[in-house]
């Protein structure tokens, strides 16, 4: 039967005789990185090696709200009376703390610089309502802070607003093993949380790349989606309650462990996704899976984009409840990836496009068996052209490293336009033949130094409909970005897509909100933020 | 081995060599039943005999609003311009349509009843936006409708609202296979649209008693919870867009079928659960899982509550990702069921507790693997003193009748105080002990008919904390309402639980919103309504 051939032939490359999964606790994967820089890598070596610009620079038509105070020492003694702890504030108003202030003040990809004098590290709730109640009394602008992880500029200051950062906010605070709620504090480190919970045969329902810095009230603030969202779902659906401070200083106590609570609007969802800009998150309630005791991986190279839809249809249809995660890469990505990294391809041929498909589940050997049965019937259709099956924790990280890897890869070749989208999965990854094709038109790309760009390439979470479009370029280029943009948005608006899948909108997609959200929901969005914020001081210059 | 020996004991029971699970199509049960007090079954026959009150006269302090405007002939002549067809209005103010408007006026269990003159059946979003934005300038109050399967009356008039039902926006507008996405209108009853999945192999994310007659709408209107909350997760989590209509007639298009768009605030959570309080929701995006291709289904009987808790952590263990329900039912619940059905017992003996576990999966030979081992170990372990396992879908069909015939056995008694909860687990079925012996020492409980009560009961979603507390009565009777409330609501306060889990609140729940959610909620809750509802005219007398 050809299909066993060629299943066979996947297998033999694990060089054991039959795969078997093993119990492996694969989210350990050791202590938590402390440095978002370290987690992540930087995106554009561009920009590393020089001075990062200021963003009132890199944005001149920003202005100064002029509403807003300036701070003063008064402030300060304010803040330092109130916080009393010497770690809890860094003052650059009436010390010269330039240094100790320049990372609260920068992103980890270099692209973002604010003005800030003043970092706060309240410690508890009442801290924070206390130090929102002067700010909004004072008019103070203010920038909520977690793990600084963010992609959009969303977490540093632009002008001279205080930054509120819950990192001292950081203990868990309850965890029912039976219902498998967790509550904790917004400044826990997500990969802390995971461990904690590992410990107890527990999950947190979400993982991504910058886990070892970002903190759980970011996650939310954020609704960061990452790696497993087909798996485990969204932060709406997980988050059965939270604690936040509006501006004005009230605590919004709504820290609910309960998985169903029908009694009033459910209010805690508009903090999900909202990104500091109606209150800051200070403890979070979220419910976790139990721990799966088998984890699979396997790597896969396809001839077309329309045999990627099939092998996931595929996988949904036979992994069904055990799938896990669903990733794409086209074989432009993993070029990039052995040229930077030298390792030898998993592969033997090359393909125009990759997959990693995750599976979890309960029981090793059921889940082996659809994965066995999946593969045969994949490679039997010729659905899939030849892939490889984790037999271990080391081939495991590996083939995920191929799939991780990417961000990584680009970094090290030069700048990088970074589009997050969400395309219905028919013309996901048309977007990236038709951005290639259009540079190409337009005489940018090529081998050669001379072309400004280098690749344009795709990859993104399959299961999720999320494309991660990126144009590597030598140099950043007006002219380029100009054929790039608002085309981009235009080609994602006609599809019903989504211009940010889940990076969220801070300062870098601010201005392109419309072209995934019509003129009622920006009218009706923008009356919520007058509603709860109406000095406009939570996170100013962003989001809507 | 004794294990092995309890267990073969469980699987001879089903009078077939060796379980193997078929693949059952479990979900389809027919054809759509039309009529909600055939899907359910009526509460109270105290009631039932008898003309059902106003509910203006079973809530005296309630006093018509005097900003809403009386509707007149003219009123009438523009909806009938508006709607053009015949069947759009049902006009009980120019003519007598008593008998055809009194179904609108009343809900199914018979417990409230309002005094509408007329109803509203629009066919499009267009029309229902024309049809609010006329109500609101004219100060008319309404009451969107669904299919009126609500249990706290938050879907029938209380004086002359006029109701505007969506019966007649009924079309599915989308599905797509590769996602798994419904787009449908709201009218949409839940059975035609899980029927339409079905021949789509694919699944409605909620099911509940009511599926034959309630609209899918109106199960996001009030954030409905249902039998397998544990597997597919809440409304939240599964709504990826909405079509609403604002009490202005602003038609708010949410209506992505995207997994991800962080673009702004969520405003489309605010609807989930509203109660039709802030606008009719007319149409919605759903996330569907592919329907599963085994289910099976198993009764077993314990000895305390504490074995059921410990039963539910092994099944959430064991059976993890394949779990899809874990229902509780007590001894005296099944005695009802029982003495009314006349059925014989699954059980040879009786027990104090139920519970009947369901596993839904892709392949049928692991999942009754997973199975076995779980019974295997409940067995051996003494968890679980008997039980049995569903061999065809005569016997599914039989087992799922002693979990759904409960509502139905308690209706044929008498009345029924119905209280919809969330505890915490460790002390969920605590209440009705509690409940019991309280009503017990006041004197109220016995089996001798000149006693009020004639059981204490709980049964409900274990796998959810939501327990139904439900204390049957052989007539209501003020002095033991009295005993009941505020009591049972102080007692489910101290536990942080929620007084209405899944039922929302209604009217009937409304004055006991501060027993779940704090004076800031509260105040938050009404500034919200006060933003999309200035004039009040949505579904007024309810909810906050």
């Amino acid at each position: 039967m050809s299909s066993a051939r060629n299943l066979s032939a996947v297998l033999r490359r694990a060089r054991v005789p039959r795969p078997r999964a093993s119990i492996r606790p694969i989210f350990n994967l050791g202590v938590p990185t402390v440095n978002a820089a370290r987690a992540f890598s930087v995106t554009s070596t561009v920009n590393a090696t020089k001075e990062v610009k200021y963003t009132t620079d890199a944005y001149p038509d920003l202005k100064r709200n002029t509403n807003f105070a300036e701070l003063t020492a008064d402030d300060v003694t304010f803040f330092k009376d109130l916080l009393g702890a010497q770690s809890a504030v860094i003052d650059g108003v009436s010390t010269d703390a330039a240094d100790d202030i320049e990372p609260f003040n920068g992103d980890w990809m270099r692209k973002y610089r604010g003005h800030t004098t003043l970092v706060l590290k309240p410690q508890t709730t009442e801290e924070v309502s206390k130090v929102l109640k002067y700010c909004n009394e004072r008019k103070l602008a203010v920038v909520p802070q977690g793990g600084n992880t963010g992609l959009v500029g969303g977490s540093v200051p632009v002008f001279d607003e205080i930054v509120i950062n819950t990192s001292r906010m950081n203990k868990i605070r309850s965890f029912d093993d039976a219902s498998g709620v967790l509550v904790a504090d917004a400044g826990v480190i997500l990969e802390v949380a995971d461990q904690y919970l590992a410990q107890r045969n527990h999950l947190f329902p979400l993982d991504l790349g910058a886990k070892g810095s970002c903190h759980i009230g970011g996650n939310v603030a954020t609704n960061a989606g990452g790696l497993r969202l087909l798996r485990y779902g969204s932060l709406h659906g997980t988050v059965l309650g939270l604690e936040a401070v509006l501006p004005d200083g009230t605590v919004v106590d709504s820290l609910s462990t309960l998985r169903k609570n029908n009694t009033g609007y459910d209010l805690k969802q508009l903090f999900i996704g909202a990104e500091g800009t109606i209150g800051i998150i200070t403890a979070v309630s979220i419910l976790c899976p139990p721990r799966p005791k088998a984890v699979n991986v396997a790597y896969f190279g396809l001839e077309s984009y329309d045999k990627v839809r099939q092998a996931f249809k595929e996988a949904k249809g036979q992994l069904s409840e055990i799938l896990s995660a669903f990733e794409l890469m086209d074989g432009r990505t993993q070029k990039l990836v052995h040229e930077t990294t030298g390792n030898k391809y998993p592969l033997e041929e090359e393909y125009p496009f990759y997959c990693v498909v995750e599976t979890s589940g309960s029981n090793a050997e059921h889940d082996m068996a659809k994965l066995e049965s999946f593969l045969e019937h994949i490679m039997g259709e010729g659905i899939v052209a030849d892939g490889v099956l984790a037999q271990d924790e080391t081939q495991f990280q590996s083939i995920w490293r191929w799939r991780e890897g990417i961000t990584e890869a680009l970094s090290h070749l030069g700048g990088t336009y970074k589009y997050d989208v969400s395309i219905p999965l028919p013309e996901l990854y048309q977007l990236v033949e038709d951005c290639r094709e259009r540079l190409t038109k337009f005489g940018f790309v090529g081998d050669d130094e001379s072309f400004p760009v280098r690749a344009v390439v795709g990859y993104g979470h399959m299961g999720d409909s999320n494309l991660h479009l990126n144009i590597s370029v030598r140099q950043y280029n007006k002219e380029v970005e100009k054929a790039i943009e608002p085309w981009v948005y235009e080609w994602i608006q006609k599809r019903n897509g989504s211009i940010s899948a889940e990076h969220g909108l801070g300062l870098a997609k601010k201005e392109f909100i419309r072209y995934s959200q019509n003129d009622i929901m920006v009218k009706l969005m923008k009356q919520l933020k007058k509603l709860y914020d109406p000095n406009g001081i939570m996170n100013p210059y962003k989001y809507i």
